[in-house]
């Protein structure tokens, strides 16, 4: 089964993205404005997983995250994202959920961020990043949770476990 | 903010419920396949339905879920559901969930179920009904856990926190 770890932000954060997401992203049915930690990756035994989370997220503190800027990972893809000013926390929490016990081969180097923008033609691309980059975006709320969550055949994604950061359980 | 509290089933569970709601429920997109153990509420203090929550999963044991069956809420409405097997277990949980800290009144008596279509037209939701009647239904599987989950602007919904049954926190 495919799996992925995943930050939700708050409804506030969820409803500016999506009112993006609406219009730009093709995955918007299928998963809630999110961070993604740990992209998708085959697993088999569950309860391993939760157990290995757990001893990752005792660890890590709540943390903040500040939305900084819209930007877009042209010309490697025309996806627009909300950029996530990088942090200590945030960088550790990524780190250690794709390494040991999680490895995983990252396609990109890490650059934590909300999609709100994939899969537009060119022209359409450079014209809603153009209008948002005038926009001024400053937002900051405390992520104290992450989700880890499984991929249906339709391509959608339901939450398995939730993992409260700094708890030990 | 609106919240309500529901049930996962399993992926080979939902991907059954998907491949029908995909044509039939116009709510396919908001959620994913669940089974609604508290409808639509408003909250404002989120810890204290956490811990209020907390209180009564730890008291309930794991059960199984039997879904036997598709049939309607018709004439009350046109919606389609998987029927599950009532239980003690499932059927104290939604009282809990319901009662106390949580009352609220209920539109319905609880039919434990997965809805699979809605909004039909008269004469798509009786077609629908029909077929699916002939079918052969009968998968078990347990139920370990709850989610509590928020609605955004757009009417989707996002899991805040999951809940293990028969856990003491």
């Amino acid at each position: 089964m495919k799996y992925g770890i995943a930050i939700f932000p708050s409804k506030t954060l969820q409803d500016i993205a999506n009112s993006l997401r609406a219009r730009y992203d093709s995955h918007y049915a299928q998963i809630p404005p999110h961070i993604t930690l740990k992209e998708a990756f085959e697993a088999t035994d569950v309860n391993a997983l939760a157990n290995e989370i757990k001893k990752i997220t005792k660890e890590i503190k709540p943390f903040s995250i500040n939305v900084y800027k819209y930007s877009s990972f042209n010309p490697v893809s025309n996806t627009i994202y909300m950029g996530i000013q990088e942090n200590e926390e945030l960088l550790t929490l990524q780190k250690k959920l794709n390494s040991g016990f999680f490895e995983q081969e990252l396609k990109h180097q890490f650059v934590p961020h909300i999609t709100v923008g994939q899969d537009l033609d060119d022209d359409e691309f450079h014209d809603v990043l153009g209008r948002l980059r005038m926009k001024t975006i400053n937002h900051e709320e405390v992520c104290d949770r992450i989700q880890l969550l499984y991929q249906l055949d339709n391509g959608s994604w339901t939450v398995y476990e939730t993992f409260l950061l700094g708890k030990d359980y």
